[in-house]
């Protein structure tokens, strides 16, 4: 254990924060501290402006001639092109469309098409569910593929990869640890048997220092509206390496990733280049949102970004030990930075009416079954200051053990 | 030919049009008589200010708590139950999500697998082509599996149906020619034989009085950013018969769909219903703009919707037969307003440049190679005096030749 860490240490990590300008772009609700930004980050009143802009002249003035004058049309790539310098990626690598789990789903297939004659595709057993769901998904359309679920944890997948393996779909951060994986060696061991590897990057883009390039990563999914801001639900990213490009296949093919969308061909042939995995018209609204958003990352160093996120989470584990030790949480995630995401995690026995009775104080974070809260900190808006109230709140709810109010449930039907 | 038409008829029809009211609850650009709204749909007022809600109330002040404080969880069903009377359907049979061409080859997929021991998927030949770019993605997946392009038009499916055929996938009205297609003929085609059928209502939806009900089809997809007015690149549609409900499948498994998302089950296990075709997150802000648009319709009889349609494309020709004959134009519709939909296309020798030089003198249509001007009529905001005056433009443009200037191109790369 450190020294006691004093409320003017943290004022002093604030007025030193070369990030402390971006909070004001952001709208927070009045009272709250709001530590959910991996679940749904905070509102730029940028994006409140796209939206007017969007919908009042683009849409309603300009109508379709908005496809080409406003960007509509290209805007998918545009967003992409926003998004690559943040995960180490190149313009014409990234593309913004389709949700998630569909992307994934492409990003599996792609991988499939690449190694043709093997019959294993691997995923983590404790992935985000939608992973291993898009993994089984892809398997059932194969007779000859079987999916296996694994724990990579610690061990890698040393043990678990053979020739055998088409490819492998793994986690940057674990959704539930926040445990953040070595990508350039877990990488490595993929390519060791000649597979290909797709990352989720659901819980890292915009938090951690991404560098798929360096790491040679084939393809990646990610999520817009955590760290990123893009709003409720806005479209996903994928990537694929530039030397896939001209060689893979997905089976979701529409007009948006044809060669040449207005020839209307009655056959289609795959675009070049990362537009091939676009598929259908997207929803420009929500997209627009998102613009605004990453805009705001186009003026930050991901390195401050990292800094600063290692600086919140380690403050709020620091003032756990310091406040609340004894009072029945379990840290359950990693204690060293360099191994950890921008969530920090939480046991509890209770952790359902804990979660319940801090977010009742306005502490706003996340929880999971079984008995796990999740904080997440986002550097662009969240304080070294709100870190010390968040903590010093929990205290009081843990000491005066309010979470045990009959207002959070029957002990009965909730643990 | 009939008598001529007089303005004061064309007056007059306005005067006394069930649906005049509602006009004015769109924002239509000044000075632009709009007739592309079978491309893209006029912008309600009230879409603009669902989107402030969803922006600055739902997402920014709320945040987290919008996913089921607001709705948003359940909020491709809601959209789906307002759709649902549209077509047909009742409560619980469409759901609204990702793009029309991943709903097609979900759709085309969940009928692959009612019946797995069939080998031809059949589409057609002429339709808009990402259908068939999707049909051609679901047949690669499985090698045993032909896709046949076929042309439906008058003969229907009579020659080309046998017990082979798993599944087809047919246009409602066809996007090029506005050709109406007889849902209900067409459907026992293709039930004679036990195979599915999939219907693409892209160009049907909200202004034709759909019955999917009555016609036994088993399972459509279409468009909501069209005749809907749902905005830019809103998300589509999806409905599946309910004798299907329990039985189909999807590749494109998520979260979404699981029967408990909440459970975060390491295995995928489909949800009971129409929510089987949800995968991942979905694009809350353009979907609050859509809820806006569809909420119009909940107050709108669609047997005066098709009735309106019918008298406006009916005017339209009649008023070209009298005003334009023998000016190059070609009607490349089908006079028998029971058998076209809200467009009416037109075929020119030079009709790119007509197209430009048309939307030059503020009537705004569409376009397709080869020489086809396409204009949509919307009964909701178009009125029978834009008819008479958009064929007044058209009569100058084409009299004067407008459309020989070098503004619209040289006549070496644009016919």
């Amino acid at each position: 254990m450190e020294d006691m860490v004093s409320l003017a240490q943290v004022t002093a990590l604030d007025a030193k924060d070369p990030l402390s300008r971006y909070r004001k772009q952001f709208y927070l609700p009045e009272g709250v501290i709001y530590l959910d930004g991996n679940s749904l980050g905070a509102a730029p009143y940028a994006a409140f402006d796209a939206l007017d802009v969007a919908s009042r002249e683009e849409w309603a003035e300009d109508l379709i001639a908005s496809w080409s004058g406003a960007g509509w049309w290209t805007l998918g790539e545009t967003l992409g092109d926003k998004i690559a310098p943040l995960v180490g990626a190149s313009d014409g690598e990234v593309v913004v469309c389709d949700s998630t789990t569909v992307n994934l789903y492409k990003a599996l297939h792609a991988a499939l098409s690449l190694r043709p004659d093997r019959t294993r595709l691997v995923t983590e057993a404790t992935a985000f569910p939608t992973d291993s769901y898009a993994a089984e998904g892809v398997a059932a359309t194969r007779s000859d593929l079987t999916l296996d679920l694994v724990d990579v944890e610690d061990v890698g997948f040393a043990d678990t990869l053979d020739e055998s393996v088409a490819a492998v779909l793994v986690n940057h951060v674990d959704y539930r640890t926040s445990s953040l994986r070595d990508m350039e060696r877990l990488t490595h061991q993929v390519h060791d048997v000649g597979a290909i590897v797709v990352w989720d990057l659901c819980h890292s883009v915009g938090v951690i220092d991404v560098d798929l390039g360096v790491s040679g990563v084939d393809f990646a999914v990610g999520c817009t509206y955590k760290y990123l801001n893009g709003g409720p639900g806005a479209p996903s990213f994928i990537y694929a390496a530039p030397r896939h490009h001209d060689a893979f296949d997905t089976p979701l093919q529409g007009w948006w990733g044809h060669t040449a969308p207005f020839a209307f061909e009655p056959t289609y042939r795959g675009a070049q280049g990362i537009r091939r995995f676009m598929v259908g018209t997207q929803p420009i609204l929500s997209m627009r949102a998102m613009a605004a958003s990453l805009d705001m990352y186009a003026t930050v160093d991901m390195a401050d970004i990292r800094a600063k996120s290692q600086s919140l989470t380690g403050l709020f584990i620091d003032l756990l030990d310091q406040e609340c030790s004894g009072l029945g949480l379990e840290l359950a995630t990693p204690r060293d930075a360099n191994r950890r995401g921008s969530q920090v995690s939480l046991y509890h026995e209770h952790g359902r009416r804990v979660s319940l009775a801090v977010t009742d104080q306005q502490v706003h974070g996340g929880y999971r079954e079984p008995g796990l809260l999740r904080f997440g900190f986002a550097p662009l808006y969240n304080t070294h200051q709100e870190v010390w109230n968040a903590v010093t709140i929990m205290k009081r709810v843990l000491e005066t053990e309010m979470w045990r109010d009959d207002r959070f449930g029957s002990f009965d039907t909730i643990s």
